[in-house]
């Protein structure tokens, strides 16, 4: 069986040992008798599965105790919801729109009360994060209930290498597509949230840490839905109703892989040498250029495009040929789009850089002799 | 391997061939070089799998193109917000409340409107579905939204045998525990729903089956986060966002098997047989009886208890003795319950019903020697 290389920008690339762990589990877990899709999930059996992912996710990433970790379901989207019907207590929060998915948050939030768009890059197609000065200032007013950011855009490739400072606001963060890929300051923020189906696990699940002390007063708005109630969750350890038991379990497989291939300080080394190697080519290759701005360079989604549209297209049909699967941009954006996750491995990346190469040089050589 | 007798409530029992081809597939799929797991849910390559798997559930449930076919996440209870926030125009809906379910379905709505409850069993502990003539007479008042069932109580054993008449206002029912137990008269119906980790597979899918019509107009509530807006869900395929990918290709994989192996029609037959076997023990053994009253005994879940709790738990530690699994009533009921869904096969029910005539046989033995 060849395995292709797999730049999916999620769901997305698994380790292979996950994948082999899991199909030799499959029918019978551990001499259970039965698969982990038919346990129930309040058998001593799930809940030991359920207990050791938690806690394995507390320990790569230091989740201090004074946060509450939630494995719900319905995506990113369903919790752009769920942080004003949390949270939104005066009725007023601020948001950073700097790609696709950080202002669908903010247009769910207005529903919800009044949400300021305290920074955008809208306006040269989020090819950056924009100038975080704004937030600053008006976290300074004391009139906001939190600070919302996409931390990494996955369709525009771009990430924040500096949080907004928003001092006593609590920093609310989506980072479904750098969770994991490198350590995270969990204090720094009052929210971190993340569909698993990048780094995580499968899609389906979503993680949410969440500081204890937002939600002890229970949700800001009643109308909020029962399962989006995150303090009513946290009560019921995730399972107000039947959680996406495999899923879970699936991400408790790829959080004991990330510990012990050297966590998330070595999963950062690799994926920075990883864009590093792509990066250094979009800048020494004229044929391709980043649309992400330097400074705001994602190193989790590589986005980048060639002069033509036509000229994109051949190069994703050759890829394919190669076995380089899933570089398509987004259409918003067009071009090519290489997520490089955890999962996806340094020999992958060089395949896709000497496919690159190759294609460059093959152009110029038929630019020359036409 | 030995695999046990799993009675589960849900997640449940699944068919092993189903298992075993998902164990095959799971690191390549089909020549993919790819998992299920790892697959862009924008793929050609899924979304075959995502129409395989809605047009299978059409044919084996003859479900008319008047209606549309969800696939969503959250469970049940994440659809007891979404169906007040899509369908309650006018604001009243009425609710029968025939289980825990169906009053956690009905405590929800009245977060969101005027929830009637048009017939109640709490008075005896949910042991049967109450008198519906209510029902029908409210129903001619032409002041209801739609009428709410839950229509197999799992946790009390009971089912509908004969739905309520509710004339031209939409019916709209829970059907987790009954789904593809048996066919369904979609037509009778404005909504049916589920949570698929009963018979339709693991847990993180949620089937919503609902008329076109009803939601033509968007949801009712403004305030309905989009990811519960069931038009826009429907207008995107199910793929407003990432879906639970992998549990719906599990619940083709198993909407398959049902086709496969005779369509609902065999199902029910089968499901019959199982169910008469038990309730027949229950009827002619002094040491057990059923909790269920017989006019509402469902066929899915079987709940039954000895005179004591003591008795009970000796009844369920022997069980697991023999490898007949996840037999222990709810917390609410106490007692045993066995749920046979269609993946429990009819020798882990006669596994079962052995046990039983044991137990009681070495019971008397025991009382007579004593």
């Amino acid at each position: 069986m060849a395995r292709v290389h797999n730049f999916s920008a999620g769901p997305a690339a698994l380790p292979l040992e996950v994948l082999e762990q899991t199909a030799s589990e499959l029918i019978d877990y551990r001499g259970c008798g039965m698969s982990v899709l038919e346990m129930s999930h309040r058998s001593a059996a799930y809940q030991r599965i359920y207990d050791e992912t938690e806690a394995c996710l507390r320990r790569i990433l230091s989740i201090p105790d004074t946060y509450q970790v939630l494995f719900l379901q319905g995506g990113a989207t369903l919790e752009f919801a769920a942080i004003p019907l949390n949270l939104m207590r005066r009725g007023r929060a601020g948001y950073v729109v700097s790609g696709n998915f950080a202002k669908k948050a903010w247009e769910e939030a207005r529903r919800y009360g009044e949400a300021v768009a305290l920074a955008s890059s809208e306006d040269t197609n989020f090819d950056r994060i924009p100038d975080l000065s704004p937030v600053a200032e008006r976290a300074a007013c004391g009139d906001l209930d939190y600070i919302h950011i996409c931390q990494n855009n996955t369709i525009f490739g771009t990430m924040y290498h500096e949080l907004p400072s928003t001092g006593e606001v609590p920093l609310v963060a989506d980072v479904s597509s750098c969770f994991l890929s490198m350590p995270l300051d969990i204090e720094r923020y009052g929210v971190v949230y993340a569909g698993a189906q990048k780094n995580a696990g499968p899609a389906g699940v979503t993680v949410v840490i969440v500081r204890r002390d937002l939600i002890e007063d229970g949700p800001a708005l009643p109308i909020c839905p029962t399962y989006l109630d995150w303090r009513t969750q946290a009560a019921k350890g995730s399972m107000l109703n039947t959680p996406n038991t495999f899923g879970i379990y699936l991400c408790g497989k790829v959080f004991a892989w990330i510990e012990r291939t050297g966590g998330l300080a070595a999963m950062e080394q690799r994926n920075r040498a990883k864009a590093e190697l792509l990066y250094s080519l979009l800048d020494g290759i004229d044929l391709f250029f980043g649309t992400a701005q330097p400074a705001s360079r994602s190193i989790a989604n590589v986005t980048f495009r060639t002069a033509s549209p036509e000229l994109d297209a051949a190069f994703i049909a050759g890829a394919r040929e190669r076995g380089i699967e899933g570089i398509a941009g987004h259409r918003l954006v067009g071009g090519m789009r290489a997520s490089i996750y955890n999962a996806v491995d340094m020999a992958s990346v060089e395949a896709l850089a000497a496919y690159m190469t190759e294609f460059e040089e093959n152009r110029r050589t038929q630019t020359r002799s036409s």
